[in-house]
């Protein structure tokens, strides 16, 4: 009579999904597994551990709605979007620019709007410039890009999450024109903190992390025969840049205020896109 | 400027998690973050992937309610659920009884009952008899240890799932008299699927796998100077003794029926206890 152990339990949790008939879900659930008992031997998980665990993640599921999502805040606090992101991305020509999280703030149906032209709105707050070009990863200009941008206001909320905001604000899309080049307003953003009257939020705190992302602006820049970039500019000198509380921030997206024309500070950024199939 | 990697990123995960107080929950974290980052890599794990798993949990996390306990559900299903229990109680004695899962039916406060009563009440079913003794694991009898029994009916329904019943049933207290005995009536219990209407029950389709669980009997035994065993009986000969739908079932733990007094199929079971502190 053989007596299961805490070794031999996995074999046989794994061998129960041998019958799975899709072979990439019996693959993703098998390093599951395994992983997941690692992970509880390691640390020798004791059942009130497990249970404070079962509790997280319930309470992580029952603040969750369709306006919050507090379990993609847990995977971006513990790197998980990250690195999915850079799983995804990493193919990508070594001169094309690196991607960045898309982040919950995303939506789709942006007015477009013609060069020059400020996504501010009504929003108070210093303007800047932000002008650049999209080319591909060789160096090639390329007309009529879309880029679809949106940032959080200098209060740091996005359109979303402010009550007093019903419409779209601090979104536009962008084309550019026959130099690949594009131009377009807005305001300065701030760094902001993510929400933390959840179950993540007491997270970070009893881990001792702040809850700030760097003040930053998203793009998605997409041109026919290109790959998709998601991706966003990092503003130089925040002092969340090196430690963003959900690791979307890259060196090589970080950029400064120049003094450019009309007196306003501006940010110049050239966008490579990596061609599809290569 | 160094490009963030599908590598460096899990280092600079966990030395975000280097100024946490607790060293326990570091700890936990550290190992937690680790493995989840080696799951993703290894199996490269897709923004479609992981947006489906994002998906899963929030239906885990919607279904869950003061009833219902999906999480533990998933848990159980994984084998997470009973490696936590076996790391638990791993440093029992060798002769001491094997421990099974607590499950999510157990109620405090069962009656107390004297010996020969039958914990069924009206429930329809054909009547065993337990009985059998508890003692130390070194073979010393118990008097006045505590039983606190449960079950499901032949239904397949604990009384809490079952609409139609409002109190206690097929659950009672039983005391072992000054030789260490015990014996009381039930029902045959029968093997039953863990509820397959929710997100848990999916995967279990997905993967191929059966919902049931064999049919056992659940104990809590209890005496001074010992450890608190929690397990359960699985009766012989049932189908899914092998492949228990959470991995509860143990070879130890497996009873058969025999013909005993008053023409009723008996159960005997020895329990032994570690004792506390060994």
């Amino acid at each position: 009579m053989n007596k299961l152990t805490a070794d031999s339990i996995t074999a046989l949790v794994l061998e129960r999904f041998a019958g799975c008939p899709d072979p990439r879900l019996r693959q993703v659930m098998h390093a599951l597994i395994a992983h997941l008992h690692n992970f509880a031997r390691e640390v020798e998980l004791t059942p009130e551990e497990w249970k404070a665990g079962i509790d997280f993640l319930t309470a992580v599921g029952h603040i969750t709605d369709d306006k919050r999502q507090e379990f993609i805040l847990l995977s971006d606090t513990l790197g998980l979007s990250a690195l999915v992101d850079i799983l995804a991305n990493r193919a990508a020509a070594g001169a094309a620019t690196e991607s960045s999280l898309l982040g919950p703030f995303y939506r789709e149906g942006a007015p477009e709007m013609a060069a020059g032209a400020d996504i501010g709105g009504a929003t108070s707050g210093e303007r800047i410039v932000l002008h650049g070009r999209v080319a591909s990863a060789d160096g090639k200009p390329i007309p009529g890009a879309l880029l679809d941008v949106w940032q959080a206001a200098p209060s740091g909320l996005y359109d979303l999450q402010d009550p007093a905001l019903n419409g779209m604000n601090l979104r536009g899309r962008f084309r550019t024109d026959a130099a690949g080049k594009f131009n377009f307003l807005s305001v300065k953003p701030a760094s902001y903190p993510v929400p933390m009257d959840g179950p993540v939020g007491a997270m970070l705190n009893a881990a001792g992390r702040h809850p700030f992302r760097p003040a930053h602006i998203h793009f998605i820049v997409a041109a026919p025969g290109h790959r998709r970039l998601v991706t966003a500019l990092y503003i130089a000198g925040d002092k969340y840049l090196d430690s963003d509380a959900v690791f979307g921030s890259r060196d090589s997206l970080v950029v400064g205020y120049r003094r450019g024309a009309g007196d306003l500070d501006a940010v110049e950024f050239n966008f490579a896109l990596d061609r599809d199939g290569r």
